[in-house]
């Protein structure tokens, strides 16, 4: 019974987690700010290429963005894809995985603007996931946005 | 042990209902019109721009229209995100969001035709997950894509 | 309580798979051949129209070969969708079904390079979930294609 229970548990923590990596992309393209904030700890990180948050009222502040706005009302689709979630062995913190592509409305139709490596730390704070740093690297070639994926992913396999 | 079986209950019914809109995709991009329309209740509508169906019938016949078989005999993938779904507290209705691209193949290669806010609400019908209603806008900068996105994903976060 | 064990084990060896493909995009962008060929059996085989691979280290050659880390260091996303998974009744072999993008970084930016269908045969071998046949086609309008989908999509609805 406590052995259901575990894995039970596990499922559900992991499950949290993919949930809130799901709903990344459909909060910020609604331009739902606070909900998107919501996401991360209080102090938690979010480091996109030439774009540092390092706190959930900085990535509150960026949906808000002129910049963001712009993108949003014109037409674009960050697609986040599924998501491979590890959490560690104490249950309390995870790292998770995904890749991702931003999609934008433009004059001539739409366009693939970005492919990126997403790399995801979570604690379990005050009884719920948050995100504690998320690092967001475009798969332009760079070797960081491949070591970002493969840290991510280490141990998946076998 | 009830309280186990309810917990498993729920990611079952969350599963199920992730894997019919997984499936959605494969099924209309490989044609299969019956299975396609299966997903849906009898009076199930599914209201994408220019192309309102109010009916089980009326999907089967939208794959078997010439224009989706002209679309699949050149080549497309209805591509769908990971979808953020969140059963109702009785247990027998639920509301999920996805995004979505459309990629086809044209002259040129592949590209994106559109880029999508896709909502959905099932009912448990007979034994069974079946959509009530799917509601799809292109993020083209409408406010009504970012509604669905909203509406779909409002208490996700905390 | 045995009833709840096969309800929790068959989705533990669901979400097994899952994630299994949900890394194979991170691990072969990553360009980690090892782990990319630890998700195949040892006689495993990919079949990706122009390139047959008939073994576990066949996937590690890939990975390492020059066309493929031309790939990786011009800038390349394996963007694999969500998969649907059926594991058959004795428990120990399943099929799986997602589509695919692949996105590449080219002189003019990112471009969507093909989209697939996918089709996954696994056997549970030495207690962990294994590849032993992945089939994949260009949804470019061939027939085959299609079939894959509808080949591993079967028996979904309903």
């Amino acid at each position: 019974m406590a052995e259901l229970e575990r894995r039970l548990s596990r499922i559900e923590d992991e499950r949290a987690i993919e949930r809130m990596i799901a709903s990344y992309g459909p909060l910020v393209d609604a331009g739902v700010a606070e909900a998107t904030g919501d996401l991360w700890a209080v102090d938690g990180s979010y480091d996109v290429e030439g774009w540092p948050m390092r706190s959930r009222a900085d990535v509150v502040a960026m949906v808000g963005s002129d910049p963001h706005q712009g993108l949003i009302t014109r037409g674009c689709c960050h697609f986040l894809g599924p998501s491979v979630v590890t959490v560690t062995v104490d249950g309390d913190s995870a790292v998770a995985v995904c890749e991702s592509i931003l999609v934008r409305n433009r004059d001539d139709g739409f366009t693939v603007a970005r492919a990126g490596a997403n790399h995801f730390r979570f604690q379990r704070i005050d009884g719920r996931w948050q995100i504690v740093a998320r690092t967001t690297r475009a798969l332009n070639g760079q070797v960081e946005a491949r070591d970002l994926l493969a840290a991510g992913i280490r141990g998946v396999a076998r």
